[in-house]
């Protein structure tokens, strides 16, 4: 508890945007987030006022950033479960628990628990040797994909396999690996949910997520035509996970549609890029929804404020042409109703460096409002 | 500018719950609002990266604070103008400027510019003796109300005087003095408008302001049964007002509305009250859009984003019962939609620690609820 406000503490290992944005909602609550950054310009750095230094990997600074911190939750998925496990068993809560975490950091852990539990995932296999991929690829036909089974993110650690030589140049590298059968998805949608300690669980309506080259470019919410049935579908196996696997905070159940159904792409259990667009788009924002959850608090109202919410994220371009400030300019002039977020980060191409979100009552004139406000920010356009 | 992010700094005078919610908007805005605070523990103080610790009425702490500001605004009318002119006349741009902010600093120089713009204002005088007082309620019929020229807020400074005698003991007191007629007000009113330096201007829709004890304590937006006609006339006087007086940022004009019209009561240049109904209720909030002026930037949407929005500001009460903590988990579990901003401040009874926005179809049922989640989190209810 903050003796200033006595209000709780939130820490917040990692200090990208996700934990800029829960810092921001924080305020509303009377809190003020906790930050664990690795640097001061970190996106969450530059604006947060209990910033703290340090690395996730240093069990050291871990145990001093929890001292006082009513919970600790996460901006990523790399802390390693034994830190994690040590700190819960000096008596810190941390959200999600070591135990939880595990399957967003693992998806071989992921496929097998989820499969345990009868959830519809692709076919699947762990892979020890490149004839596990190529046996498999026998059976489910190539291509297949290959995965590694942590660290990836973004399209990174994803591949496509069309033959026995490129299952070999792959395992080759050592990488822990994991194949999947290509699915033949119509689309790609998102359920989220929160879960709080008590069992609480929110469900936010389902989107749809648009990718390009990996990465997602854009969220449709809801999910345009998803039938009912299939959005009560979505979101009753995203609470069935929650519980299942024992989350608290978010979760991000990432979801191919295929013709037969849904089955399961990815998990993720903390703020997620499928969700920003509850900040204008719901009632209450995930930032808000996931303190809520670590802190036990009674869940928030998930309903849309809108018929029709798009979230656009804003990707660095080239470097060149008019800087970031002049670009914002051009779009405030252009659509005074954009609802800019950029996150304070330098240019990388491709980097996710903020996004925008446009509400209306008509889809496709708010999707294309949307698309033209984030390449009116990316460099080099 | 923030070599670190490309984008500009504004520097804020004051660290109060304006400056708190002003932060929160800046992130958006891929920037982080500098805070010139009293203390750490003020209420911006408490969430914002870059605090600075001075008083408002030392130029050279303002000087130190204004170097690499890109614009230097207000959380409150206090700064002297002698030290916002030395500011100006360094090169430092400041928004509402000196000569602006004096209508909002000294209500005599209001009343005397708003009468030679022919403004609709209440019959007035300014005071150098009692029978300036008894001579003015000879015509105007007591009783009369009486303003200290500067320095009051929230029912402070105000006066209403019923006799001869009363008015004696308040001259002698020595405070700079107007009177007024008291006017016979359906109920008050407030427009609040922006505007940039370009001369840009963005009109919120007006709204009803409800006060007890000389305090808001619910503002319904918009104002309920308002002739189109009457909420034009109110926004266009504001906008006059704002461009006649050269005001940038955001200026609230508090209105009585009387059976014949509107007539100025006061003038505020700076976040609201009246106006933090925004943050959920309109698309571009009013910290956002101070923020937009100020830099230059075009104004964004003011438009509505739900039919009922009615903001209850949150009064510290007499100590005791439940804390802060627990009254929040009670309101989050009898109301899923409510909308809470709390300032980090320490409670003392009747002042603002916080407010509530429910927003909805219906104003009755918005309204019920917003006044009952604001009762939960007063202490000592």
């Amino acid at each position: 508890m903050d003796v200033r406000t006595g209000l709780p503490v939130v820490g917040m290992v990692g200090g990208g945007q996700l934990a800029r944005m829960t810092h921001q909602a924080a305020i509303s609550l009377g809190q003020s987030l906790r930050v664990l950054a690795e640097s001061p310009d970190d996106s969450a750095g530059l604006v947060a006022a209990d910033v703290r230094i340090g690395t996730h990997t240093d069990l050291a600074a871990l145990r001093e950033f929890a001292k006082g911190c009513d919970a600790v939750t996460f901006d990523h998925e790399h802390v390693p479960s034994g830190h994690i496990r040590a700190l819960e068993a000096e008596g810190t809560k941390v959200f999600p628990c070591a135990d939880a975490l595990l399957f967003a950091q693992d998806k071989g852990q992921m496929r097998e628990r989820l499969s345990n539990l009868g959830a519809p995932v692709p076919k699947w296999r762990r892979v020890f040797s490149e004839s596990d991929i190529s046996d498999f690829a026998e059976a489910a036909g190539w291509p297949v994909v290959a995965k590694a089974t942590r660290g990836g993110y973004d399209g990174r650690g994803v591949w496509m396999l069309g033959s026995v030589q490129e299952a070999t140049e792959l395992v080759a590298t050592g990488t822990e690996l994991i194949v999947e059968e290509r699915v033949v998805l119509r689309r790609e949608l998102a359920a989220v949910v929160a879960r709080s300690p008590f069992g609480q669980v929110a469900a936010y309506p389902v989107v749809e997520t648009v990718q390009r080259d990996g990465i997602c470019v854009e969220v449709l919410a809801p999910a345009p035509g998803l039938p009912e049935q299939r959005a009560l579908d979505a979101q009753q196996l995203a609470i069935d996970l929650a519980t299942e696997l024992g989350v608290v905070g978010l979760l991000a159940v990432e979801l191919f549609e295929t013709d037969a159904g849904i089955v399961v792409n990815e998990l993720a259990m903390r703020p997620h890029n499928s969700g920003h667009w509850t900040i204008e788009g719901a009632r209450t924002s995930q930032f808000e929804q996931h303190l809520r959850a670590v802190l036990d608090y009674p869940m928030g109202a998930t309903t849309l404020t809108a018929p029709a919410v798009v979230m656009a994220n804003v990707l660095g371009g080239p470097s060149g042409g008019a800087s970031i400030d002049e670009r914002l300019h051009h779009l405030f002039a252009e659509d005074p109703g954009a609802r800019v977020h950029l996150y304070g980060k330098k240019v990388r191409p491709g980097r996710k460096i903020g996004h925008v979100t446009v509400l209306g009552e008509d889809l496709s004139s708010v999707r294309a409002r949307a698309a033209r406000a984030a390449r009116r920010l990316q460099e080099g356009e």
